[in-house]
């Protein structure tokens, strides 16, 4: 390990804050991983308990890496939601209950450390670009498909943020304009049929409908306690043969694929990455679909095919990410 | 009129070249516009007649402002279809039945001048934002409605292009996944519902459903001289109550409000313009729908609205952006 102009090393810390889980690494300068933590995030407890588990969440990382905080450089956090990073607030977060909440500042007062937030889907892709591309694409797209679905961005080598700090909302491009209502209050949004939460309320409606599937129970649950269904969940039923579920999400992997394939024909990036606990959890179902939709709807003959998929960071892409952010934060590049 | 650095003033001609009707305008440098003239393509006649009505109709530009090829510093032309503008050549171009095509050499041969060539969206796209864009928008759209139904993105204040130089391939984004066919060999593109070789495609569907139509005639010959069908034609058929063109042009802007929407979200831009040979003679009947689409589908409480408007230089942004690209190719900026 380098010491830089004399300063004792310093460590940085990245947190990732889901709809279902909160996740925190220690990471050294290099962005080798120490330790991590991970656990639910309850938002059915509000606001101020979630930011609770975040702040308890990295200090039990950092005191399993054996660090006091006074060895922290800074502290990255990626949160779902829009995000402004220069004011530290979060303008609205529908899965986490916040609205106008002043994430840096609460932060900065339990820690007494530097602390930059970001978006979660902009901070993976920061994490995946610097760690995993390391051709350094001039022009990428990352789609994170978990309780909500997000994209990030690099366009010109860069993550783009457009006029806000909004962009690449992925989520809530229209895919089918008949399609079911959204929770942004537009109809047909991507996110319906291809997240996580899409999925169950597609597999409750059905289940209504008469349907079956050995996670009616589970489903039933999460409805009361969003975050209950998990992706896992949604896998081993698969392999058990529960034909619901393998159908929807077949039709979250078909969505998932267009959109690609659109993404392709509008932008033309060398790189497309999924990540997310959908991905995580599902890859090889969702993977082989997503690129045969590629081939049947990306104008191949005349574009050069880009690479499509799976991060391989897996869920700490989101804490690799958010420490990239603190490692800025902390030596200004 | 500027002299510079004693040398002659030289002139600027712009080319648009669309699938029923080409265009060339002269400029001067600051792009006041001299003469401009319109013919049809031709399309039916074979590729090299269309080259020859691209000479033709630049050299009748220009003897009608009262000059001699001598006089003109540089060619622009903007054409549709895949081009490759290093190379100067249009790799395919299906409306004008390109491949492969050495457009640019020819051109010099034709012209002795200095010509550059540029995707006719892209092209269009130049122009407006050289002269109609006065606040230099970082982030802007464009989209383009007429044969076909191509865009154009400026990004960081540059224009996109991606990978390759097939970037803003807007028409071909999926809205419908079980739409209709379309001729790039995928199925509900964007192109398939609001292009207006899309529109005729459905009208004549719809005819033989049994629908009824006063531009059932003029569908019948368009399918075997494509172009016959004019933007003009659904406009005066819309104002006469004809119920199917309203229906399919009503239809065409829906998608096209969605695709604006959908775009809005992804890439948070401050400008979307609009053009086009369908916007040139529609926009009165499409603008209202497509601005009603993205309030209901842009998430507007989170991000900046941006302004939504068709060009008001009608379908003289090809020529402006083609003779932006000439200025550039005669003085290096």
């Amino acid at each position: 390990m380098s010491k830089k102009k004399g300063r004792k090393v310093k460590y940085l810390v990245g947190v990732d804050v889901g709809g279902s889980k909160i996740m925190a690494g220690v990471f050294t300068h290099d962005l080798k991983q120490l330790h991590s933590v991970k656990i639910d995030t309850w938002v059915h407890r509000g606001p101020d308990a979630v930011l609770q588990r975040i702040i308890d969440c990295a200090k039990d990382a950092i005191t399993g890496a054996g660090l006091k905080l006074s060895d922290v450089a800074a502290i990255g956090v990626g949160t779902p939601g829009i995000v402004n990073p220069k004011a530290g607030t979060v303008v609205v977060a529908p899965n986490l209950r916040w609205e106008n909440f002043n994430l840096r500042s609460r932060l900065v007062k339990a820690f007494r450390r530097p602390v930059v937030i970001g978006n979660d889907c902009t901070t993976a892709m920061e994490g995946i670009y610097e760690v995993e591309l390391r051709k350094k694409p001039r022009n990428a797209l990352g789609m994170f498909m978990g309780t909500g679905l997000g994209g990030a961005l690099v366009l010109g080598g860069e993550v783009y943020s457009g006029m806000g700090s909004i962009a690449g909302e992925v989520g809530h491009m229209v895919v089918e304009r008949t399609g079911p209502r959204c929770g942004c209050g537009s109809q047909g949004c991507f996110e319906v049929f291809s997240s996580r939460t899409g999925i169950a309320n597609r597999m409750r409606a059905k289940l209504q409908n008469g349907d079956a599937s050995m996670l009616k129970e589970l489903l039933a649950q999460d409805q009361k306690e969003p975050g209950t269904l998990r992706s896992e969940h949604l896998h081993d039923a698969i392999k058990q043969g529960d034909q619901l579920a393998e159908r929807m999400v077949r039709d979250a992997a078909e969505y998932t694929g267009l959109a690609v394939a659109s993404l392709i024909n509008l932008l033309s990036p060398e790189v497309v990455v999924l990540g997310g606990g959908l991905i995580g959890a599902l890859h090889e179902q969702i993977m082989p679909i997503v690129h045969d939709q590629v081939r049947s709807h990306a104008l191949l003959r005349f574009l050069k095919e880009p690479k499509v998929f799976a991060t391989k960071l897996g869920d700490r892409a989101g804490i690799v990410g958010a420490a990239v952010l603190a490692r800025r934060a902390a030596t200004g590049h």
